[in-house]
């Protein structure tokens, strides 16, 4: 059974996406994927490998959304502080979950070390969640679903999410390109802004190397008032526009 | 004259980002750029066309960093709030200003209209910054920067960043790259992370696809502190690591 949820906001936690180090590669399949769930993610926040800022920001978070995403920070090392800090939000202690200390003592057998045992703690209290195909555990504190960093493992694990959690409803999106510019569509845009307050319109001017200057995008959960919102805007452009309906 | 800075914080804007319809591109280069002058980025926060949520969010962020830095939401269409909400974030309203407005009319000429005359609003009292080779302005109003969220003008505009800005000190980083995993460099990290309070030390494990499992990075201000940590650390690895230095 998948839960409901409206709204989503993701925590990316690393140094090195803030030094430069490493350009992020997960926030792009986690707003496609939630998107397609028709959860609404709403908020991303980046901070540094902090417990008491991760900690800080996990409580705002989590109590303005119905679900928070964070990526990164779990292993074994002392910059991997994320599933420390998700127990210090919650005020419970980090402890040692016997089912994973069992998978990394199977994994690692003679060699394993307390470095090793460090990638069972869990805030008490936590679930684990898992999937088909997906022999690591995600641990869920709450509503705070930790996700690993590195990009493979992280698509990897949104196969978890979409197995758990879905939204209310889909989101319908449709697009026109047009080769009016932006300034040139402005009274078209306002127009259909003012008559379809339920449908998310967006505009966005392609500079470079490009058959049209303006895609104009229309969202909703509703796909009728996607359509009608679309066919207004299309109705109110001069002849030989839009050049393309997606 | 440049003016020193030691933080930084950044905000995305845009419900493309949220919604998966667009990949960031900006943070990297912005996260080089302030990295390259000596900049400490410390947080990134990504919110939606919303000038409540974005004027909210810049006061937050203005009063905890020397400098901030937004991306997108510039533009004429409705969905371009980014300037609007500064002036609103700032109480002051948004004015037309003179030399913004001249340029428009030199650039659109008889085809000019009231929405191009929107890209001229900037708040009250902001200033505008140009570099070389760059023409259009930036709007800078307080200690908040404002640039274009289309990638290839936003890296283009760093250069303005970069004429005026700069860091108390360099940032100084190695790498030591080892076949030993994480959990079997964990006494050694624990010890140097120890003995180099200065040294920030990130351990980055690489899963897929390379000739070593570990890369450490040991970062500071101070040059003689960086070499320091590194080789104290490598004087604690066993014979045949670490297999790279850089």
């Amino acid at each position: 059974v998948k839960r409901i949820v409206h709204t989503a906001a993701a925590l990316l936690i690393g140094n090195e996406l803030l030094s430069g180090k490493v350009a992020d590669e997960n926030l792009f399949p986690l707003a496609t994927t939630l998107r397609g769930l028709g959860i609404a993610l709403r908020r991303v926040v980046v901070v540094a490998d902090d417990p008491a800022e991760i900690a800080a920001e996990l409580n705002l978070l989590r109590h303005s959304h119905d679900v928070v995403l964070t990526s990164g920070g779990v292993g074994p090392t002392h910059d991997d502080v994320t599933l420390v800090a998700v127990a210090q939000a919650f005020e419970v202690p980090a402890v040692r979950h016997p089912m994973l200390s069992e998978m990394l003592r199977a994994h690692y057998k003679a060699s394993l070390n307390d470095a090793h045992l460090r990638m069972a703690l869990v805030p008490e209290g936590a679930a684990l969640l898992s999937a088909e195909g997906i022999v690591w555990p995600t641990v869920v504190m709450g509503n705070v679903w930790v996700f690993p960093g590195v990009p493979k493992l992280f698509r990897m694990k949104l196969l978890v999410l979409r197995e758990h959690l879905q939204g209310p409803a889909p989101f319908f999106s449709r697009a026109v390109f047009c080769q009016l510019d932006e300034g040139q569509l402005t009274e078209s845009l306002d127009a259909v802004v003012k008559d379809f307050p339920s449908v998310e319109i967006g505009s966005y001017p392609r500079l470079f190397d490009s058959d049209y200057k303006t895609k104009i995008t229309f969202d909703a959960r509703s796909e009728s008032d996607v359509e009608q919102a679309l066919t207004a805007f299309c109705a109110l452009l001069p002849g030989g526009e839009p050049i393309r309906v997606a």
